[in-house]
């Protein structure tokens, strides 16, 4: 699994607090902590009103490089933001997100925007299964919109490896197929590219239900079996993470348990 | 998920005391929160000297069925004691357990004795797969010792759906395919005889790891998803109880997660 950690995000109050006061030591923290956990990628996002969010995307950038070799997870929803903040940032990481939807005042979409800043290099991209028309309701459309991006990335050289396809989990609450349109969507996009790799947030299945962490638990441990390759999500969260280690275990990916028993040994899972 | 319950068994060190001091009031207390946390069978296994095993199995037989209408999984290694003591059961259950080793001064195996007992009538049977030459390493040879069993089982009328194999999961430290194999083996059985059900014991995977019940957790939600049937477990266990009640949520067999709110509710799960 690879971990995208989700704790550096203006939408989370202590955050947005550590923003708005130019807390550094507080975005350091996070930052190596989540690393420390085996955070994968740090997701950055500012989540501020749009004529600061350059700028506090830079600062957060130079926080996070700063204190830690992993690399970043740059997210903002405007992908002209992300255009002029990825030449900021040290490392080739992940650019979260490209979609099919316009970007405003354009004819061209979000990957349109995207794909060519990723061309002769190693950045990688998440990208959601919606386009101007919102998220399709069925499994198929979500499908197709992933193909295309997938197709459009290919143009630009960029390997299906390096897309991270988001196939948007619905709440279960509402829709009782949720998990199994996610596995069918796996199912049918790695049948046509069987090296793209597939991400989820991990909340959103289990929205409007009582006891959610059993639901986010138990999504990670039968996501993860269906092929998911991987999530936003908190590193820091032992449940989760016990998920994950059990998983690879049962699964066979854990050669003698040895991950899982080093896990449980520092204190990551338990 | 089909619920044995297992916490009436002498084996377990209170449960033997009770044995011993005929304490009734503690086997029926086991018996009724068993009953009430949800269990579809209550196991009853004395675990006593040969020479005091079938009187025991009566008393705690009639406890048990004085105490609940929940029917009663009769459990002895001894086909010969299940013989004496089912026509003392009220209701039909699950006689736990049968497999191809032959009975000891006798010329039939531990099907050739249970069978008989099971023509015309509900009663339902767990059958492992080993026979006198122990249990295979292989999937396969399970596979066939579970096959020859269901085909006996026939010559009696016992359908496949009265039949629970067991293909005796390994301990994931010392076969890291254990739970693959475990897979491999529900998906060869059913691919002969759909209806058959697949049990399993849930601690057996996880022997000789740190935080074993993560495993036993995350065992149970990927074995749901793989078509395991039922389980012989603590129903009082909060934690296996959440992974059936999450798992099954989220593979759509909970319409509007109506029983997962309702385990909320009642504090059996979170």
């Amino acid at each position: 699994m690879i971990i995208i950690g989700e704790k550096i995000n203006g939408t989370i109050p202590p955050v947005k607090k550590a923003i708005e006061e130019r807390n550094a030591d507080f975005i350091r923290d996070r930052a190596i902590k989540q690393a420390e956990a085996g955070a994968n990628f740090i997701d950055v996002c500012a989540s501020t009103a749009p004529d600061v969010e350059v700028e506090t995307l830079k600062w957060l950038i130079d926080i996070v490089q700063d204190a830690v070799d992993t690399p970043i997870c740059i997210d903002s929803p405007n992908p002209i933001f992300l255009k002029e903040v990825i030449p900021f940032i040290k490392k080739q990481g992940l650019i979260n997100s490209v979609n099919l939807e316009m970007v405003a005042g354009t004819d061209q979409d979000k990957c349109d925007v995207i794909f060519p800043l990723m061309e002769g290099n190693d950045w990688e991209v998440v990208a959601l299964t919606c386009d101007n028309s919102g998220i399709p309701c069925d499994v198929q459309p979500r499908v197709d919109i992933a193909l295309k991006i997938i197709e459009k990335a290919a143009k630009y050289g960029i390997t299906p490896d390096r897309i991270h396809i988001d196939p948007l989990v619905m709440a279960l609450s509402t829709d009782n197929q949720s998990l199994i349109n996610f596995i069918d969507s796996i199912n049918k996009i790695k049948a046509v590219y069987p090296t793209v790799k597939i991400t989820s947030g991990l909340s959103n299945i289990s929205f409007g239900m009582p006891a959610r962490k059993l639901i986010n638990q138990n999504f990670m441990t039968l996501a993860i079996y269906a092929g998911m390759d991987s999530a936003i999500m908190d590193p820091l969260n032992k449940e989760i993470m016990s998920s994950i280690f059990a998983s690879e275990a049962l699964l066979g990916r854990d050669r003698h348990t040895r991950k899982f028993s080093a896990a449980v040994r520092k204190g990551i899972i338990g």
